[in-house]
């Protein structure tokens, strides 16, 4: 039988729920420094984006511009940075930035650039809850 | 008329070519740390994957596959890194990177973490002859 997917403890740490996509958990980086999300499919034991399959790769593929058009209608962002690295997290999981010319690492990536910074509690509210009416999820 | 599409300068400068796609030239980076494959969909004026067409962005990550099946095959690599980001180079490429634990930016990403290291061109033309028959272009 196959196990069932559990979130890895360093993603639940560093994140705050957004929702549940058909494939998808997406995630709320704990980070004000850069609007930023992460996707993360909901299937055990899956490293690599060639290790979905080919249903799942798609969705996953439709999934991540979904939340690239989210970030990008909300935080009108000047660039849009994604990506599956993983070197440190195994889980599978996708990046999606929304980076600005003024923000704290451009035009460098922004892993390790910068501590993360905290949210005001109100603003991260109010931008989770915009995120939920644009990707339709609760 | 639509204006036809030319590689960027930077792209041109740090890499060399392995081939055509269907949609992308794949390029190789002048940059021996890393087997590191850059993928530049054949489309002018583009910046993100969310301003792809339908069927390019489907064609892309079936060609970014492709090519992390092909770097993974060839060299053996510990992981894949997979992204779009393009901050410096507002030409869409996704990289296309094989990491090991044993390489010199382990478990970072590699933009910006050592500076490129030249490679045997022995070594460099027979990595190219073996993508381009895992990637049957020519």
């Amino acid at each position: 039988m196959e196990s069932p997917f559990s979130l890895h403890p360093q993603l639940a740490a560093d994140t705050v729920p957004v929702g549940d996509l058909a494939l998808s958990r997406v995630l709320l980086a704990n980070d004000a420094n850069y609007p930023w999300l992460i996707l993360v499919p909901r299937r055990p034991g899956i490293t690599e984006l060639i290790d979905l399959v080919d249903n799942d790769r798609l969705a996953l593929m439709r999934e991540t511009d979904a939340a690239a058009r989210a970030l990008k209608a909300i935080t009108a962002c000047d660039k849009l940075n994604v990506a599956a690295l993983g070197n440190v997290v195994v889980q599978l999981h996708v990046h999606v930035i929304g980076r600005r010319h003024s923000d704290k690492a451009w035009p460098k990536p922004v892993w390790g650039a910068a501590p993360a910074a905290a949210y005001d509690p109100a603003l991260r509210d109010g931008f989770i809850a915009a995120l939920r009416k644009a990707l339709k999820v609760t």
